[in-house]
């Protein structure tokens, strides 16, 4: 498998009402190639500034993260600020410092253009679209988005989704994105801009899938202590698109799969702050999640004789 | 079987962002009742005022609901106006005119105090223990309740759960009763309270199911057109509770269907307004929609070779 990651990496400070953690590794690439990287080696293309810490690129490294295209610039890292309430769904940002990522612009190494799976983070959709030049023929192209790129740049946000496979959004970002409050109505609409996949992520409530013909509702783990929430999505995707590569299939039982996948890596990920969790993570415990969601899921067939012999009609 | 419901009957102006409708049938009992009707028989406790329609009666009777429990008493009949915005998980009442149910005291005919069956609608506690107090050896007891009865019935409220199998209540409800936020955290501590199983209702986004040693999650449908959430959790009780009363066994797979059940209920009661949609429901709409709960969260099992050779560890 090929799989190419590009978006932010961060140092965040985050506040929560289980504790609170000071310029810790973050960022969407991060999470993201975290969590793929137990599926298999994951490409990484993202910038940071003069004072990022060499142990977080050790660990990317150690993890089977290619750093080659991991751009170190003359500047600050990104900051991220922010806190949650007892609501965990909902992050409030404090304080944003683009620092280095304020120029971003994705280079890939040469060695990466072959690559055939895609997922582009939560960056300017103009910045996607320069990714996509440089790759040449990629098998499947995953995105992500945020509010502010919705409002701020929907116009080049519409040209990057006629060019991927699949979005991934919040619900609150697929109803502003298609002007729609239900959320299959509005699921209906983003997929007519262009992608034939739309995961909608739901927080504690799971996600559900949609593509054309087909809807896959996913629950969330529940989990009694859930520390910090920050790059749940991240490594909800990482965990789709790392099982899909690895897979190299995109038929609609292994997609379905991947969301679970996706799930149990964002339920590991918020149980502890920043990369914590993922860091001592194993297969098994993957595995071993894996089967706990499909018992927290499973139901029988209803029986044959429910409705006595009047079974089949009223 | 035997199922029994002790609950108000309403007439309901529910006002939505797809319509409206002035005092149309409504009431948890009559809700319950409507869809535990599909699967067998049902007995009805509740009072009506003298201008209570005496259609709805008959419709009720058609249903195979047993209204000699039905009390009609002078005055008028219990009004409910509300109100839902495009957040249509959120009531907001408008106006509650208790009339005859304010002197709602409960009173089982001497053919009801055998059932087996009780499902106590969201009516005070301390008539719920009455009710109880009038059913000579019920196998199975659930009961609802609200926010309202938390707060300034909270000790009545304890005690009718020691007496109780089962509660139904909504994700704040459930936080609210047991004083904590995280839901898992939540349900053990309303289980401590005597209830050996509790489901938390969570609208759009399904339901929760627990007890002791176990937790299924099941998801909402996730339906294009939802015009009116009124009574939608009384007729997710009544599918549960009707199914349960048919098969005459609680074990869990049991109540894992019973859950879906319920879900298929309440997701055909809100596709119009008030019992519009259950009054034209078939057995074959309620098996179709069951298997198609089904195709929406079924998932297989991982691949062996997963995690290639080194399956089983790092």
């Amino acid at each position: 498998m090929s799989l190419l990651v590009v978006g932010s990496i961060a140092l965040d400070s985050v506040e929560t009402p289980f504790g609170r953690r000071e310029e810790v590794l973050g960022g969407s690439a991060t999470y993201f190639a975290t969590a793929a990287s137990f599926f298999g080696p994951v490409r990484l293309v993202a910038t940071v500034g003069e004072d990022f810490p060499e142990k977080h690129v050790a660990f990317l490294s150690s993890r089977g993260v290619d750093v080659s295209g991991l751009e170190r610039r003359a500047g600050r890292t990104f900051r991220w600020k922010g806190r949650y309430e007892f609501d965990l769904n909902q992050a409030h940002t404090l304080d944003t410092q683009l620092n280095v990522f304020a120029d971003f612009k994705p280079e890939l190494p040469a060695g990466h253009r072959a690559s055939e799976y895609v997922f582009l983070g939560n960056i300017d959709p103009d910045l996607q679209r320069q990714v996509l030049d440089q790759v040449r023929s990629p098998r499947f192209v995953a995105c992500d988005t945020m509010n502010f790129w919705i409002e701020s740049k929907r116009e080049s946000l519409l040209k990057t989704l006629q060019r991927v496979d699949m979005l991934f959004v919040n619900d609150a970002e697929a109803r502003q994105l298609a002007g729609e409050h239900n959320i299959v109505r509005a699921a209906r609409r983003i997929l007519s801009f262009g992608p034939r996949a739309l995961v909608v992520k739901r927080g504690e409530y799971g996600a559900l899938f949609f593509t054309g013909d087909h809807v896959f509702a996913s629950s969330a783990y529940p989990l009694p202590a859930l520390f910090d929430p920050t790059g749940a999505g991240d490594s909800f995707a990482g965990g789709f698109m790392g099982y899909l590569a690895s897979r190299e299939q995109e038929d609609v039982d292994v997609m379905r799969r991947a969301i679970v996948l996706g799930g149990v890596l964002a339920s590991f990920a918020v149980e502890q702050f920043s990369l914590e969790r993922l860091k001592t993570l194993t297969h098994d415990e993957i595995r071993a999640r894996y089967a706990e969601f499909r018992q927290l899921t499973h139901f029988d067939d209803l029986e044959i004789d429910l409705f006595g012999r009047e079974a089949g009609g009223r």
